[in-house]
């Protein structure tokens, strides 16, 4: 998508494929800034501190770390060892083990002469799908929006609410719940989205509103605690969010606080839609209650970062001082909650029947 | 309750009755700083900018704002216009109704020359009785806590839950919601607060964490997000709120997101209890769904205020130029997913019938 009138995708290779370059999502949205990435480690601590974040984008981030440890050394060692530091950074985000497994694969059995070459190849071709993937995303919940538009009088815009960023910052392009945004904007459909703020990191204000003002779609923020009201007085036609992970029943491991928007959305008979790429699907885990959560930092939820009135960036602190913090960085929204999954595939129940009418290889 | 080992309340008459005291809750985590306020019009803009807040204390805010205007214009003229400037600053807080309604009745058939005197006489009473009801409220809902505890091995603390502020600094003393937690703790019954943030002016964090800490009571800040995933894990025992306003029905009109938890609570089976004054409940109001909804600034979610490294307080921008935001200020949960009132008579239903048991004279 375009920032600036350029077009960008979130991650690149440069330099005769000798490093990568991706956005500094962390000086979002005060500052657009692009990073180089030339080592492994700094493929791994761009993961780690959320200089890329998102699901596919995480996956697509260590596939170009695999390919930058390549460059340094193209050992079997250095695949392994390569392999396990960047499948630690983030343990709940399924994509970047399933993005690992995929370049080990491609390479296990390839001449260590010729692993370089053959890495950035599949890092490659692993982008294109996915933004192939979010497009065919953006298409089946293109449908949703229509029938949603369909009801309104003409000029009156379909209201979705969503939650942190699953939009084209957290993939390569497009983003999962924000394609069907984009294509019906694109489509001259009216849509305005309630951007919940998303703390602790507020990646839904800072991410999600930045992306879709760049682009020129209406929105509006709103604290995470504001979309039951909005729904309980008709202000929201519809919620589609992005996930970390969907367990083989249809449970949804996404950004802290979905599960309380979907239960607003049940109790006020909102859709309530998961926008995701069939490498979010964990077929091995039984259900949500079962992944571990990540918990994070305290000092997410006790600082802030933002910019001054001079137009510096700064963190400061926002809670009583010496009151501690506790930082569970996803829940899991239970199926019965979700009216139904978007893939690339098509839309289906939040069940594993449902996964598996579009997914049959699996069962 | 106390700070820095001394004894305050949130309000108190100064100087032979000509100002009034507050602490400024707006410099509060970062700075402890009192305020004098010696005309009607400070007592109005301390109650709109929220350097007192929570029902009970802008009541008796407002309560003393009449005396300060007596101070001035001992006139009927005077009186009227200080009510209804007194009223304007905050649409729905119905304390602040009261307690005007509270000091006219006392104050209109007074003698002009009698009426500092009495306008004083009067506030004071308002406070002193809304410190004996917080006691008792306090009384009532350590019950509950004990009966938590009962089930609990020694030393194990019961989790509660709280969202805002509806603490000490949100009353005279003691608090609403705060109240039962501060007598099970003086009581050494073991206890630990999760203290909801509360965005978009983060009360929770700011102020609830701050009063708890002062008093020693264990307690961690958590994003509004994270509720209910530690009721999914059975790591909260007992929700307890204040509220702005409960109507006739039982539904109740509390800080944006009040709703989200109680649906959470409800989803796990976690008891919800609100706690409140009398003088909380509009007995004219049918239902929760007909009161008027404040709407406050943007700047209040597109900007923080925090404090630097250097100790200053700085208010930066956190979200993307140029987004606008929307800002409730209150949602309403439906007294189906309430489980009990907390008053200073005792615990009932969230029901007409409920609290038509507590208050028969209002049948």
């Amino acid at each position: 998508m375009k920032i600036n009138g350029r077009s960008y995708r979130t991650i690149w290779p440069t330099n005769q494929d000798r490093s990568v370059e991706i956005i500094d999502q962390t000086r979002l949205p005060h500052e657009f800034k692009t990073l180089s990435l030339t080592s492994m480690n700094d493929a791994a601590r761009a993961i780690k501190t959320m200089q890329v974040r998102g699901a596919p984008l995480i996956g697509a981030t260590a596939a170009y770390g695999i390919c930058l440890a390549m460059n340094e050394d193209t050992s079997d060692t250095a695949l392994t060892n390569a392999a396990e530091t960047l499948a630690a950074q983030r343990p709940t985000a399924i994509n970047l083990r399933w993005a690992i497994i995929e370049m080990v694969k491609a390479l296990r059995d390839v001449a260590p002469s010729q692993r370089v070459e053959k890495a950035f190849a599949k890092a490659a071709q692993i982008c294109d799908d996915d933004v192939d993937i979010c497009r065919r995303i953006g298409e089946h919940g293109l449908k949703l929006i229509e029938d949603l538009a369909a009801k309104k009088s003409a000029g009156e815009p379909v209201n979705i609410l969503t939650h942190c960023n699953a939009g084209w910052l957290a993939c390569v392009d497009w983003g999962t719940a924000t394609s069907p945004i984009y294509q019906a904007h694109n489509a001259d459909i009216p849509v305005h989205v309630w951007v919940d703020e998303t703390r602790p990191r507020n990646q839904g204000a800072a991410l999600t509103a930045y992306e879709l003002g760049a682009h020129g779609v209406p929105h509006t923020i709103i604290v995470d605690n504001a979309g039951g009201h909005l729904m309980q007085h008709g202000k929201v036609d519809l919620c589609i969010v992005g996930t970390d992970r969907v367990t083989a029943n249809g449970d949804v491991v996404n950004k802290i606080g979905t599960y309380l928007k979907a239960l607003a959305a049940t109790d006020n008979d909102v859709p309530f839609y998961v926008a995701l790429p069939h490498t979010t699907i964990d077929w091995t885990c039984k259900d949500g209650m079962s992944v571990p959560i990540e918990e994070r930092s305290q000092d997410e939820v006790l600082k802030m970062s933002g910019r001054t009135t001079d137009g510096e960036v700064v963190e400061v602190d926002i809670a009583a001082p010496g009151s501690p913090a506790g930082n569970p960085a996803f829940d899991v929204t239970p199926a019965r909650l979700v009216s139904g999954f978007v893939t690339e595939r098509g839309v289906c129940k939040a069940s594993s029947q449902g996964l598996l009418s579009l997914y049959p290889e699996r069962a």
